[in-house]
């Protein structure tokens, strides 16, 4: 893991961007700590950390300036400018077609080619950075994750022992598969689902939230859109990690 | 109004019980404010304020001696030691026949006669309650309403516009034509649901949280039965009230 830029914030945070491999990735810090900081890793949809940043530093900096924990994000396989591969390409452009077409729901065929290689790829990547940021000094587990892809957090949460509660985003299209995986996850759980989320089929996501195995689940679902999430969920977001991971 | 007894609790709330006519309530007022405190009426199910004490006294001293919040409650008609009508003991007596016997879903007929007249009832009494409790020194508007019944509060909801937000317990029987009446809410509401709830149809809360006309609506989902709200909702019902009352 190599350091690339650093900068402390006006909360105080310090934002470190840096490389795993050929991996980018974001690193905040809580201003100061006494105890290690708990670590959550912000998981994001693939479309690019550039893209991403400003609602991915917006919960990171409200974690750790305000909660005092440690929050970490990495590019996606074949995101940002990583190198694409010619089976995700042809998944995209089946998507982009289905969804322009008016396909709905869309296939679960174009759902598996486009996810489940995703999932395949990004875990043991996250895992790796796990590795790293864990070894780091000021940062001790347990680890959360939140947000989506919700496919690679669940997989995350079958995996990684170290994950200890993960705070899901129900909306992204989710394999088939992905439900049997889902009954496997027994960390606890806070989904948030949009209730009119224009690309989610609403009764999937609660399809899926019944399935998980965790004793513990929560759902929020709040009116709107994909992207609508509302600013007042950041606070129980937060404080459903502090009962967890502190 | 009359008060009948106070006492100041360990945690500095004041608990004092009141009749309004021949209605019981109990009170509770933070230990110290320097504005009035906005009002949260606290519903509960018709099994009587006695039995239904401990749960209700949970919520409202938390709000009280945590968020400087008054809180309230009166006994609903025909429960605790208020005059029962003939009506409504039938209708009770066929619900827990129709339970005993596992028809299911109850019939909507049942569920009108043991539900509706209830509504008729209650929500003129939570009213005088409410022009009563806002004229005490120290209490003022906006008011909110949190619990159950739901379909008391939905009634309320529309038709006092005093209440300006409102945290419903999606955990009791709702008639068809309330789901109608729920279309006319706009207040904020907070919508706590029990995914396993022995006696609630699933699929019903959440067509009955669809149907809500407010803007803002946030359905909170948890695992377990009807009485296992976990502890740990007590927390956004509050600052759910504070964003919205104070």
């Amino acid at each position: 893991m190599h350091f690339t830029a650093e900068q402390r914030l006006e909360d105080g945070v310090v934002e470190r961007r840096f490389t795993l491999g050929d991996i980018p990735g974001i690193l905040w810090t809580p201003a100061t700590t006494s105890a290690p900081a708990p670590l959550i890793l912000i998981g994001h949809p693939p479309l690019g950390l550039d893209r991403m940043y400003p609602r991915l530093a917006g919960r990171a900096r409200y974690y750790a300036a305000e909660h005092g924990f440690a929050a970490a994000t990495v590019e996606l396989p074949g995101s940002g400018d990583r190198p694409r591969w010619p089976a995700a390409e042809q998944a995209r452009a089946d998507l982009r077609r289905a969804v322009e077409t008016g396909v709905r729901p869309v296939p679960g065929e174009i759902v598996d080619a486009l996810v489940l290689p995703l999932v395949e790829r990004a875990v043991p990547e996250w895992q790796a950075a796990l590795d790293a940021l864990l070894a780091l000094p000021g940062i001790g587990g347990p680890v959360g994750y939140e947000g989506g892809v919700i496919s690679v957090g669940i997989r995350l949460a079958v995996a990684e022992p170290r994950i200890r509660a993960a705070g899901f985003f129900a909306g992204s299209l989710v394999p088939a598969a992905m439900f049997e995986e889902a009954r496997r996850v027994t960390v606890p759980l806070q989904v948030l689902l949009q209730w009119d989320d224009e690309g989610n089929d609403r009764q999937a996501a609660l399809d899926l939230f019944d399935a998980f195995g965790s004793r513990e689940k929560t759902l929020h679902a709040n009116m709107g859109g994909h992207t609508g999430v509302p600013q007042f969920e950041l606070e129980p977001g937060a404080r459903f990690f502090a009962r967890h991971l502190k």
